[in-house]
């Protein structure tokens, strides 16, 4: 049993497949890879890599599984608990290995138009892997876990998908506490000893699913994780400063015709270290902005919660910009993300009595947190003034 | 200069005049009041007291004062700074001296109809504060501080009158932290570091008082600090036990024809360890369910943010209860909060350029904050079934 | 199943017996008895009492259970783990219930010459315990406890008595990091986790018990556990004010003739408010010098390790002293504490081979952590220094 | 003012020229050596670089200065003050610029035989750092930072010296915080604020130096820091893998001949991620170990404080192992710290009267704290078994 220590929980534990999956190049490759891109030049403490998120992600899916089942011993066929187990803890270890560079930052520039969940896949079904699962996998088929990173999952497991990926997954029960710690903020910090003690499994009377809810108890403690990943956004996610550097990255590949390689071998070649110095090899504006951290200053950005009219004069406003001063003298950067995904995705409330009920009823508030939509624009220092002008004409005219 | 150690701030210091009045009769009685009435019967750790919550109150108002000078240098004369921050400390040492026995559990229970305040005020009147003041005071008057907790200030140092009390008070700054830690809670737990360092004064276009505001990157430090006061309320300070042994205390009290005593000497003889006292040798059913930790079982409640009908129809299912069951066999509890107290008092928010706007317009969710308003009804343990089901065939029928 | 909160260790919870146990006099008792005695006059956060300190103890007595047979699953035949586990459970609820007012500040003034172990099984021999056990024992035997905290167990069983006491006991486990939470000091913090995670049990090849071991990685673990006990006694048990003031109860004790009752049901009634309450009513000088917070001023004090020269110097001067001043005028407070109990109870290390070495011979400077033994003389204010002059120039002389 | 965020001290504040210093190029390369070398591969948090370990030192060098002078107003004429703090912190900040990739690992791998320390002074004599100097010292002179930095200051001053490098420097005060937090352990923890709190500046009676003395109350504050270094190095800094890390490193550097350059403009091109990459391209098989994280199996180690004759014994042995196996085959790895440097810097202890006397006198178990000595020998896989059977049958034989 391979013993890590790590700062957000204490002591980690890993069997011999987990250990070995640890060591593998995948996961050893998101040692380079920074968990919040570029985040590091603006908080100096976030110099942690997705490497050490995965395995928190992995510890938080064996301990949130262990309390499902305390709670509700029936969940699962006894003998069934110890591979549902590994399989949750597995694929919380492996959701994230197909991640590129600087992680979300330039995310959408892969080859033939793939994202990094289908990268994940492809790397899944590499030769070392699979031979990872054969040797060592006492029973846990690789294909299920696979399967369980789709969201393909018998009914009565939905739970375990939704630990992977829902609202209430341990992605982001890790992320954000880790996050907060590195950055020195507390925007993300939660109660996460609460959450977990007031999860269960509930059966949803619409799908029939079995999928992951809440005690009525522990809405305020959903309501705290979700705000805090709202803050997480707005404070440190979409800081100004990493957004200006991850528009930059993406301008250079763009300019430069890259793109991150979809095909394994090559992907594995790929982290923040080789970018950096494929970077700092390059003459390009967009390069040495980043290379140099004289990134373009900020011309205008928008609230928030932008109006729909707001939204629009910014939405007319970019092509003439774009048009008068060059697509290369601007940056434009729209970062908007939605608080929760309680529209997608059902929670359900438990209460003492009576049916569940979705969690958007039980919570007042949770209604009335809006999208996230802040909009900017960039430009080189020269022509900075002059399109903030512009678009304060436009927009506030 | 003595020292003394705190688990919130580390090393607190006091001068001649504040160690003497730390060592007087009315704040040494504060050792002897739970800074949260019963709750520690619920939260075993919460058995702290109202004395080291004033301590941490006097360390945060020296704080916040060198924040704000350090800020703006022309904000008082050179040489009124010194005296100004004594004055800003003393008054939050002494601000909650005149707190009845469980501090807020039964504070409608003065003798002559007086509240908590007009007995600090009483108390401050005391030969023995009077001559420490006189004694020690190095230029402090005492009339100072009683006019500054009374909020008579001038218009250019009204940012000091809201420190003592307003929606970015050092009360609720030291109480929400210290209250979450003895809980052993995160609910109140918000950025400290940062609030303080985004305060500043901003003089108000409209009243032309300078006011204690905050910079527009600090909005979100102070809704964080909103939100854990919103959770404190809803999750520990309304919990269902601990409101239900305040109302078997006022019940006892009402019984018994008994008052907090309105004249100084008396009132220092009470506290929540003589008045426990005096429980114990009661035989009167609201006493007994103190002492023996029995209280009437909870036959009903409302939502957090029930509907005006739904309010409406509580109420008028009071008296019918009453009637019907005799008062001494039911509590009835309404625990209301307004989450902020943005409407009566503004705080200003102070943006990159422009004129500074007020808080509730700056921040999209804290409009949506609703006032908490739980009304609960308790009763006799052999009636309580019989109670619920009057109140849901009227509430919910 | 009973949840609470607490300010170290998260979440705890309680089966019905321990929920019933907790509710019972003696341990709801243990509420008024301040866990580190005066210690709140001189750290004002220090108002926590033993009953918290007991809901820890057994939290921490099911955790290193759990450690213990997760590592060795032979430790306990498989039927027998669930009972062993409430019995050790139980035994750290109620190892404290005898405790006297302000807890160690004045234990040998029991009458009949008992302690407060003998205390606590007068307590647990009671008709309340006993029905409870009866009632919701489910297998557990009250014997059973009362034979465990005795020490009476069988060889192969040995390291659940020492779970309960010896120098890797559940008590300091919980109490030093508590003490040092709510005193602010950082004295008694060591690393829980690496504590729990290296312990294990270990046949001892002289007396052929299973006793509570420690692997070779753990050394510095349980190093820093000591240390972290030897610092709190020095810096915050061992304070100049506390002692003072246990002194001065332990002389109104003897002045009055007063003793702790040995009758349970009179014992129920002993509390420190009670205590506290008899000392306001009291003339006697001593009495008055707690409740009026001016204790006798300390007229000497040797180092923390005198020389045995000091120490003789000291025991001579003493009576001369009480006969020259009067007994009642001095207070004579001798600290005596041995960093560990090395000599006399064996912890054994386990390393990668060969068989298991003691501690001391693992630990390089265990072995220097000399005897604590601070003797200090505090007199009449008008006398101090009259008794500071003679003491010094027969002992520096 | 920049306002950085730190998780270890919060809030960091720099005034221009710290500021621009922090951009320059120096500064910025320490972002891209890992503070603890290898560490991470064995503690996964431990990705911090030193860019943030000299941002908190640089803030440590504050406070302490800040608190020297509240303590002793007269200790500096009041116009040099701000100059003096300012001169300090620029030394903090820029102490470690000389580091090569992965710090301590390879530090004596220098071209032209030169330290780390030498490395500093002459990136501090580049141009970029003198300019920075002469345009935003306002009166702060690079000469005075260097001399400083070298122990080069007058009598009156020597405290200053003593907070850049000596038993109570910044650099420690800092880096062991930093490192246990993000290693995830406790080890490195002591109470800061106390520390800090109790400095002060003492002239030594026999050399007249005024230095950094501690007051009685904090000798137990300066044990706590000792003994945290003491087990950070014997738990983290020491550790069995990151050593033979460290080892292959400096074999694969000696077996192809490279050094770090010793002229800026090149050195500034070298850091951990450089280093890697052509470690990577290297079929060397120390730079095969590293890469793919398969170093050398330990086949021997002594006691962390071995005798004499074991030293002797394991020195003895070494050259015929390496004679019989192949210098290639084996790494020798001497980890050896002393404890403290009592020895050489005398730290002053003021007591409530008479003269200060030295720390070691006045702690009685940092005399018994014993320099750490541990020998290692790591061998290739395919012989370890025999290098280990070898050294037992001398060392154990």
């Amino acid at each position: 049993m391979l013993r890590l220590r790590d700062p957000i929980h204490g002591f980690l534990h890993a069997d011999p497949l987990e250990a070995a999956l640890i060591g593998s190049r995948p996961l050893q490759r998101l040692r380079w890879i920074h968990q919040l891109g570029f985040t590091f030049l603006v908080y100096p403490g976030a110099e942690h890599s997705r490497f050490s998120h995965v395995l928190g992600a992995m510890h938080m899916a064996g301990r949130v599984f262990d309390n499902l089942v305390a709670k509700r011993p029936q969940l699962l066929p006894e003998r069934e608990k110890p591979l549902a187990r590994r399989l949750v803890r597995a694929a919380a270890l492996l959701h994230d290995v197909g991640h590129a560079p600087f992680s979300h930052s330039a995310e959408d520039r892969f080859e033939a138009g793939i994202d990094h969940e289908e990268m994940t896949r492809r790397l899944l079904a590499s030769a070392e892997i699979a031979d990872l699962f054969a040797r060592l996998g006492d029973g846990l088929e690789l294909a299920d876990v696979v399967a369980l990173l789709a969201g393909r999952v018998s009914a009565e497991r939905r739970f375990l998908a939704q630990m992977i990926s829902g609202e209430l997954d341990v992605d982001k029960m890790d992320y954000l506490l880790r996050d907060s710690l590195f950055c020195g903020v507390r925007y993300g910090v939660y109660d996460l000893d609460r959450l977990v003690d007031t999860l269960l499994p509930v059966v949803d009377p619409e799908s029939g699913d079995t999928g992951l809810g809440v005690e009525a108890g522990g809405v305020h403690a959903v309501e705290a994780l979700i705000l805090a990943r709202y803050y997480m956004f707005t404070q440190v996610y979409f800081n100004v400063t990493g957004k200006a550097l991850e528009h930059h990255l993406t301008e250079w590949l763009r300019g430069e015709g890259r793109f991150w390689p979809c095909e394994p071998e090559r992907f594995l070649e790929e982290d923040d270290h080789s970018t950096l110095a494929a970077m700092r090899r390059s003459t390009d504006v967009h390069a040495r902005a980043v290379v140099d951290r004289r990134h373009f200053p900020l011309a205008f950005e928008t609230r928030e919660h932008p109006s729909v009219a707001e939204r629009a004069a910014f939405e007319a406003a970019v092509p003439e910009l774009q048009e008068r001063f060059g697509e290369r003298a601007l940056l434009v950067a729209r970062s908007a993300k939605d608080p929760h995904r309680l529209g997608t995705g059902r929670v359900l409330v438990v209460g003492d009595g009576g049916s569940p009920e979705p969690l958007e009823r039980a919570s007042d508030f949770l209604r009335h947190l809006s999208r996230i939509d802040v909009c900017r624009i960039y430009a080189r220092a020269e022509i900075r003034d002059e399109v903030a002008a512009a678009l304060a004409s436009r927009l506030r005219g």
